[in-house]
């Protein structure tokens, strides 16, 4: 296990970028995204995705010098193209369009299509915090969850980020995928050999399944609420929101259609838009409220949530977001843990582009 | 089993609202929410709710000829005070104002404090399709639903509701509680001696429970996801989201100290806010996207996800209203069935009022 500081995994990730084709800022803002989820503990979409991004790049899925450009817009709400770039740069620059929306008519709203990944949708949320604004950011993904009594895959993990500025109390930031748990969460029970609990996943009859072996051989996903008799419905509903959003209103794929993330997985034929889409925007707190008495309500409600009566006296009661602030506090002074094989990865990647 | 006509249902509702202090319009417009969803199938939310508003405004908490306004305002977003009014007449005039400034911004946004109980969610959001508009409403509610680790009622089932316009086929219609079942399928359960899924509900102690008695002794509804394995958190996050829009940015009550729809349960002491609170929102397709462009996507989608593949050969995929556009149009050739005790508890009102 190596232990690296969120500078040195910048300025690694950056020079990967550039050696990509990416100009200085690009590099340096995708790099800021991938690290920022390492930071915070999301490891899954941290500097683990270099490869992927890497790899999708040379199957020249990937426009490293994009012209990200307004297409339509009517004052608080705009469509961006993304002129197949990557997300990381593409979803950020939607951002702050929103916010600059935001100060001058109250909100922003951003479609985006034509992007790519976009990594953790929370940091893109988060970027308007400082602007004393609530964010929001979606975005469509890989096909891999079926509606529910279907078996082919639909919907994306197809992420929710909202975050909301406070006062004493960090800021409140959801950021949930629409299923029921990641791929990687059924990925590391395997690894562990420890049996996974129904609803987690269905086999590619769409059958509920508990055999982890199953999700290479056509398993996949199911939608927040997991089996039908748990409502599994309404997450499907939230994934499909998210999609309409991303994609329909876009411009940008949706449903089975939207580009998988891996190169080695096929684009289908007959495509409805351009790549992969999100959905971004910002509302300016102070046109609904006096910005401080917001923030103290926040922090009002956040500490009357974590105080709720616990079940147990010895397990807190978290409000969203809370577990990623500690474990900043904690990496930002020991470090971000990677495991051997993220750390193998990078050095494949340094030795690739003579880093 | 009686069968009535919305039109029926629409006059006596009404005149009850009228009886009530309620001006026409208001009246009119009150009966219009209720009797929509009976129309729809959603008969949790139609008239089978009024002995519930006239119970509230007999012990003095609904002002029925309340002064709606706006409080805070800045172009796209703003803040109504419902000044104590039904939420059946406070939300639709809220909503008639997100329209308005959509039209002129590309959207608009209102929170809305000092409301009570809107009805079902879906009839504001649709409010927006008549405009080409994507239309969302929320609202937090009665708590009743403890976060993930608590075994304290802290959220409603906060539901979200969004409407999105199409060419041929039905409008998509999302409207969800984020709690994973309604309390009247466990009630339901109950009554028909049927034993109900693990994680439908806790018991007082917060422990999952399939002992539908314990409903009355403290039980609760589980988040969206159910159980902490299902990922009970991220329906905590969602209810949390929507009480955080609808409650913390409006001025309104939020959390534990919602104010309960009946009113033999007490309100708490030291309450944040103001009454209950919404929050609405409609965008102008336009602003994104050529609109006939969209709808024709629309309809796309909705196509590609009823197409999908099924599990099972005789049972079908729906997508998200589609079993409400059936049932509105089965409802309005053959009416609308009450069961005995709604069409009991609506004489006992006829009765009270001298209709």
């Amino acid at each position: 296990m190596q232990v690296v500081s969120k500078n040195e995994l910048d300025v690694l990730s950056a020079d990967i970028f550039m050696s990509m084709g990416a100009n200085v800022d690009d590099a340096k803002q995708a790099a800021s995204v991938l690290t920022s989820a390492d930071l915070r503990g999301v490891d899954s979409h941290g500097v683990s995705r270099l490869v992927g991004y890497v790899a999708l790049w040379e199957a020249g899925r990937i426009n490293m010098i994009p012209n990200v450009k307004i297409v339509r817009e009517h004052k608080s709400t705009f469509t961006i193209d993304g002129d197949c770039g990557l997300g990381l740069v593409v979803a950020p620059r939607a951002m702050a369009i929103a916010i600059e929306r935001a100060k001058v008519y109250g909100s922003g709203w951003g479609a985006v299509r034509n992007s790519n990944h976009f990594g953790v949708a929370g940091y893109h949320a988060m970027m308007a915090l400082p602007h004393d604004m609530i964010g929001m950011a979606m975005t469509n993904a890989t096909p891999f969850i079926p509606p529910t009594y279907s078996k082919e895959a639909m919907l994306g993990t197809n992420p929710i980020a909202y975050a909301f500025p406070t006062h004493q109390e960090n800021p409140l930031v959801i950021d949930l995928a629409t299923s029921s748990v990641a791929r990687g969460k059924i990925e590391i029970a395997k690894r562990e050999g420890k049996k996974i609990p129904k609803g987690w996943m269905v086999d590619k009859h769409g059958n509920d399944s508990q055999n982890v072996d199953e999700l290479k051989d056509g398993g996949m996903l199911t939608p927040l609420g997991s089996l039908e008799e748990l409502s599994s419905h309404k997450g499907y509903a939230l994934g499909g929101l998210v999609d309409l959003l991303c994609g329909v209103l876009s411009g940008a794929n949706y449903g089975k259609w939207v580009p998988p993330f891996v190169p080695y997985l096929p684009v289908l034929p007959d495509l409805p838009g351009k790549g992969l889409g999100h959905f971004v925007g910002a509302m300016e707190v102070e046109g609904f409220q006096d910005t401080h008495e917001f923030k103290l309500r926040m922090d009002h409600w956040i500490r009357s949530f974590k105080n709720a009566k616990r079940i147990n006296k010895a397990q807190p009661v978290f409000v969203p977001g809370e577990k990623e602030f500690a474990t900043e506090a904690e990496r930002k002074v020991n470090g971000i843990p990677l495991n051997d094989k993220v750390a193998s990865d990078l050095e494949v990647l340094k030795k690739k582009f003579g880093l």
